[in-house]
């Protein structure tokens, strides 16, 4: 699995090998070919593991209320974590995601990543809006769908046009604090 | 460029050839090799013409006040046109975005296409607190990237995982009302 990571972020989806993954992962390419069935396979491996990564990591946020557990989580899925996933293997994702619509084995596997952190966000808000940290007027369904939206824009727009992902985040706390909170802060106008 | 456009459609990016686009062109390969130094510097003249296209169709939103001018522009450059614009070719777009942190020369056209947007919002979200249909707190620098990008969100969510974007232009709706709007509607909670 690190072996396919590595081989993403050098060579990118497109022109990605077995070879180059058997040549990160320091393995011969029959051993490789001996457990899959070739790049697509193997890659539907990867995503299942990685969406159980994924899983691992938004249920493992922390914070003291819902408010800091959902920018915790939000920070989480758009930043990088502190062992990599850097920009090249983010791109690669994305040249997956472009190819969902013409494979349904890709996009089952983007689904689950869609749906876990939607579902994990609207259990932050509801959470939120039954002990009165969010506004009773908080729909959970919608503002998940929502905040879901705008950090897969943020992210997409960090790959593609190279916009930060920092302001992303900032923009984000505000949107938080002004739209989600039940009692938003005096918005000074300096 | 209405062969290109057909020829996205029809065969994606990464597998398409000028083969593909003289035969939707109704013209010789030959032809097209006249014209173009391959696939490549077709596509950057056909993404030349698109971000014209783009920015005439942005311009034209039209609107009673700054407010409507919003919604119409979100919806504008979320939903296809009428005349087209289908699932198919934003596809192909994301192929090409997935490409951008490879290339440069298409980074630089997908960058004029996001700065061409979030200008023409920033314009309006000036206007309307000029106006004072926006509340005087809302940074138009900072509230035109947030709805750059979730705009983009929701076009690559539908792309990748099928979200619906009128759920997502309906969010949006009630984003600007909650958020941006000086005297925000009294919210039922029904």
């Amino acid at each position: 699995m690190d072996g396919t990571h590595s081989a993403l972020r050098a060579h990118g989806y497109a022109e990605l090998t077995m070879r180059d993954i058997a040549d990160e992962a320091g393995v011969s390419k029959a051993a490789l070919h001996y457990h899959f069935d070739g790049k697509h396979d193997l890659l539907l491996s990867f995503l299942d593991r990685l969406l159980e990564r994924f899983e691992a990591r938004i249920e493992d946020v922390s914070g003291e209320d819902p408010e800091e557990r959902l920018l915790s989580l939000a920070e989480t899925v758009m930043l990088p974590p502190a062992d990599g996933d850097p920009h090249e293997f983010r791109t690669a994702l994305l040249e997956i995601e472009a190819q969902a619509p013409y494979d349904e084995a890709y996009r089952t596997r983007l689904e689950r990543f869609d749906e876990a952190f939607a579902d994990r966000v609207r259990a932050i808000l509801a959470a939120g809006v039954a002990d009165g940290t969010f506004d009773e007027s908080v729909d959970p369904d919608e503002s998940s769908s929502f905040v879901v939206t705008y950090v897969r824009g943020a992210r997409t727009r960090n790959v593609a046009v190279g916009a930060s992902l920092d302001d992303a985040l900032a923009a984000f706390r505000r949107y938080v604090r002004s739209t989600l909170l039940a009692d938003p802060p005096e918005v000074t106008t300096e």
